[in-house]
């Protein structure tokens, strides 16, 4: 946690317009906050690709009738234990279920798990929300 | 579910060869489940382009110190509690929490929320992790 | 073209350093400037989901010894002649050729364009370059 | 060029059908080219990732108006001559140059090149289109 600071930009009147407009249809009600957003969005891009320390979640579509699938995920899940925080797991309907597993590790890590888990047979659908720590940004 | 049907693909030897170390890399055993999964990648594309109903994960990070920040969250996440099926919270350290919210909407409903969220005081980074419902794909 | 303005932005002193790092590392010597970049990088991946015209690039490789296919190709650029502002092409190796088309319309014809160059036999890879008339950022 | 193969894949009769259809919409004619196109589309990504020798686009759009750009431009290409085979020029309309550098070298370098494009003040917007050199895919 630290102080704010207040520091002066020079932009062309129009593209000011167009930020404002563009950051009040996106629900910002002051151009310090949107800016702050835009920032981070870089820092966390970057922690991605440099690394670092990163969060975020690993998303999963699957058909629980697939035999041996649960157990399956399961056993993964356990072999990655220091790379995943904890487990939201939500039945879609009859047939699917969404998994959605909370991740703080290195983005190879992480991503390694995530090929593991994308090629286990009855897996539909992989997808990694990539987000951060927060410490660094 | 419907039962399984064998078709043949024609390709360059080369090629195929690439396919088998790439899939293979990413631990797959066998070339039916890594076609049937590149197929998949791309319908889960199209249901968030196309206005159907999707699901997945709205993945945030936020300072818990801020104040009213996890008052307001709540109310928002109560106004769109049509599109949220249920929220799981991580204490990342003393400052930061990741909160991982399961979604399932249509793709407008669901990127709304995720820009509301996105613009509140204190929330340091938003990221849309795009899914399925899983019936279509 | 319109006249500068100027105006101030608060944040944490330990975001600015980071946004200064950042910015820094990829060349900016101004805040202003890498402001201006960060918003229309913004506009304009809006103005490629919202209809609007854009321009851009599509950027394809093929085998030029397959046969038929570059009078297949110059068959269907003539088609888009209304889209397409002009073709370079590059002679890779023996083999290979990289032919990037200059491209303005709306997305919807620019995607549709893309799609059809994809699909044509010997064509081993494209991609579509987003970018923006230049308008409205 | 390498000989043809053919091998056969298993999949559930529905996600074949969705294939077919997701493929005829983008005007493929025959299953064997859409799956050779999924390969390397996946091939082309780690090409990017692996710091292996790419090949692409740099698209730039510019004000050719500021002061100095011009000479700015010419001069940063050229000190990146070996990263660069050649470049298309387009006036958009009185104001603004859209600008397409067909490029070759690694990742690393290219993304060099488009981050210090990027900085000049007068560029709009830059946007790198991540092809392939053909020789791998």
């Amino acid at each position: 946690m630290t102080g704010l600071v207040r520091f002066g930009i020079s932009t062309e009147k129009d593209l000011l317009a167009k930020f404002d407009r563009l950051m009040n249809d996106r629900g910002y009600t002051n151009r310090s906050k949107a800016f702050s957003d835009l920032v981070r969005q870089e820092l966390v891009k970057r922690e991605w690709t440099e690394g670092k320390e990163v969060a975020g979640a690993i998303i999963m579509i699957y058909d629980h009738h697939k035999r041996e699938l649960v157990n399956k995920l399961m056993d993964i899940q356990h072999d990655f234990n220091k790379v995943i925080m904890s487990t939201q797991h939500i039945h879609l309907d009859h047939d699917n279920c969404l998994e959605i597993v909370a991740i703080k590790g290195t983005a190879v890590e992480v991503q390694k798990l995530a090929d593991i888990l994308k090629s286990v047979r009855g897996v539909k659908h992989t997808t990694l929300g990539m987000s951060s720590t927060g410490k660094h940004i």
